[in-house]
């Protein structure tokens, strides 16, 4: 037991996450862009590599991009925290800034406490999160599961290789595979990161403790029927493409009904007609269909039961069609003795919050196929993100700071500052 | 009774055709380029108007660039025939060209025969029949339709105003008035087209004979709902605007089974989603709901059905809607006193014919509420048209002509040439 508490400094906090946001801001949109190794990108790692010296820590970085800054022993497995600094075009000033910012005030506010590390506290930025070059770039190297081949044809949606890209900010692509970790090099991975969905906010809850991250799996497909006149074309001589996805689209929500979880997502989010004219029957319809479950067997039957959807449409209104499997990421639980040990915090805190699954792909989800890993939630106003509305309110953005500062000073064996 | 018989030339009828087709056409895709009042446009009328010349008809043109032919007495009233010259981008060698061919092959045949005429013929070319400035301006001009107020503001996709695209071509937009007819002068308009749909093709027969063309009611509807993340956002905490479409989409079937007739044919053809992004909930979701039957009560049975149909949609997904009416053409019944004869004259002729709706609009619609007006169909392979793929079998356009010929010769009183 010890008398020594550190306490989140909550204006500190914000002019951190605000230092951060002074790069790759667009006045114009409110929005922030700092795509991943971009110029945006490694200037705002330089600011906090400068901001982690001047902190004391012991800063390094690796030839991914990405940034660390050791507080406590130089030597022996780590509790690293952090998040990601990239953003997809005109993004929102939270995803990924802020879980690094909380990390580095976490790590602050244990160095103004004065408090002894057992185990020392690594905080990260990672790199290339957001999807330039395929996403998770930065977790997946620190973990060791980046391959040459993937390293040699990663290329972005404008065609730029991520080799260009990387040796562009004067890094070696051919050294990416060195920024691997040690196995037993990390105790554990911890996270904190705005929710980008609803479900907080709806409950009125500020903080989220995630147990597992969906599994995503897309599929495009495609109806092929005849493009044909609309005033002359009978409705019984008709294929209209348009009228396959109409029925597959009304399917979806049986289809959860009969085989899904809470945790279901199905989602048409991007439709092509051809030649989508008001007066010419569809004669394709192209769309893609996101299957979303945090079990893998779910996300199966699911898949199961929209195939045979597609597949009766299309038999419906003679139809052609095909299924084309685009990705595939199966649902991952996060470790269930750091989950246990947030909650335990937040319990001990007298934080409201729940145990709930994460929709979307976090660094916490790749980390943990390496170390056991602990993601934390704060509550997305209208669940709004990758947008300049994207916001959460400061009050739970400091009730989250706290969680994770507690919950590092737990697993890092530093005091605990009530107890 | 008389000896004399007029025989449609059919190899003079095919040059005629390939004359018309010399212009606007383009040998890379196969498609032709007469759009309305376009260089080709007035280029092929100038051309036309030569051939009518040396064909010994009286010809005339007038301000709105309709072309006029006439055979046999000078003064009162006149069997019109004929078609449109002008062209969709790219369109096929038949839609509105062959009609004119036709109608001047029967002015040359009853020429040849040395038929004397009881009533004048003239062949037509009309003008913008398909759509440049809002369609069938040609007859719309003859029928006297055509207001001051509409020529002033009328412009096309490409922001070219009507009056501009006029003068461009030496006429004078402040003369159109002038191109409308004298009440009576026209007994009878006689128009054959291709069918541009299926029907004829499908139950193998070579003549359609039009009683009807469908109304045609263009509705734009929207949804709106929220655009969020398709992970992060629970399906009951959703207002997926796409589902509000695929709901209404899915509901066409029932509605016209509930309401409808053969003659229904109901169309969603374009779809805009925003943003249009696999990862997102669609915010939004725009599209145009085609309504067309001959019926004018049909169709707002099916109008009020859709429109319960998108309500309960809204109702269902929690989203807004608005349903703008873009337009609204109502059915418009041909001559049944012109349609008798025709169909007297394909039954003497031994013609297989059926009598059937039109689904496309058509001169003969405009031109039905000024004269009495039939409208003969030959079909259209595939059911394509505007398109370079558009083709119609010879043998077809054949019986279509012979068919012409004999109930010009009818309606004119020119000798009957097997009676």
């Amino acid at each position: 037991m010890t008398s020594k508490t550190a306490e989140i400094n909550s204006a500190r906090l914000k002019a951190l996450l605000d230092g951060v946001n002074a790069f790759g801001a667009n006045p114009a949109t409110g929005g922030f862009n700092r795509p991943g190794f971009s110029d945006a990108d490694m200037a705002v790692r330089d600011w906090l590599a400068g901001q982690m010296e001047t902190d004391g820590l012991a800063v390094s970085r690796d030839q991914a991009g990405n940034l660390f800054g050791r507080l406590g022993p130089a030597e022996g497995a780590c509790v690293m925290a952090g998040s990601h600094l990239d953003t997809v075009p005109e993004g929102g000033a939270f995803d990924g800034a802020l879980g690094v910012a909380v990390a580095l005030e976490c790590a602050r506010a244990i160095r103004d406490a004065g408090l002894a590390l057992e185990t020392p506290l690594v905080v990260v930025a990672t790199s290339e999160e957001e999807g330039r070059f395929g996403g998770m770039l930065g977790s997946q190297t620190i973990s060791g599961r980046v391959t040459p081949d993937w390293i040699r044809t990663a290329e972005d949606a404008d065609g730029v290789r991520l080799a260009d890209a990387v040796r562009a900010q004067d890094l070696d692509p051919s050294r990416l595979g060195e920024a691997a970790w040690p196995a037993g090099s990390i105790k554990a991975f911890l996270e904190l990161h705005i929710e980008q969905g609803p479900v907080l906010e709806s409950e009125g809850l500020p903080i989220g403790i995630v147990d597992a991250v969906s599994g995503v799996l897309v599929l495009g497909v495609t109806f092929r029927g005849t493009a044909n006149h609309s005033g002359t074309t009978p409705m019984h001589l008709r294929a209209d493409a348009f009228l396959g996805l109409a029925e597959t689209g009304s399917a979806i929500r049986g289809v959860i009904d009969r085989v899904g979880s809470d945790q279901s997502r199905v989602t048409i989010g991007k439709v092509d007609l051809k030649p989508n004219f008001p007066h010419t029957i569809a004669g394709e319809a192209e769309f893609t269909m996101i299957i979303r479950d945090t079990s893998a067997k779910v996300m199966a039957d699911l898949r199961g039961e929209i195939e045979t959807a597609i597949r009766q449409a299309a038999m419906s209104h003679g139809l052609a069609f095909d299924i084309e499997e685009r990705s595939h990421l199966p649902p991952m639980a996060l470790d269930a003795g750091v989950r246990d040990a947030i909650v335990a915090t937040a319990t001990r805190l007298n934080l409201p919050h729940r145990i709930m699954p994460s929709g979307a792909g976090h660094d916490a989800q790749t980390m943990q196929a390496f170390c056991p890993a602990g993601l934390i939630f704060v509550p997305s106003r209208g669940g709004i993100s990758h947008a300049p509305e994207e916001w959460t309110d400061w009050p739970h953005i400091e009730k989250g700071a706290e969680l994770m500062l507690n919950t590092i000073c737990r697993l890092t064996g530093a005091a605990d500052r009530s107890l």
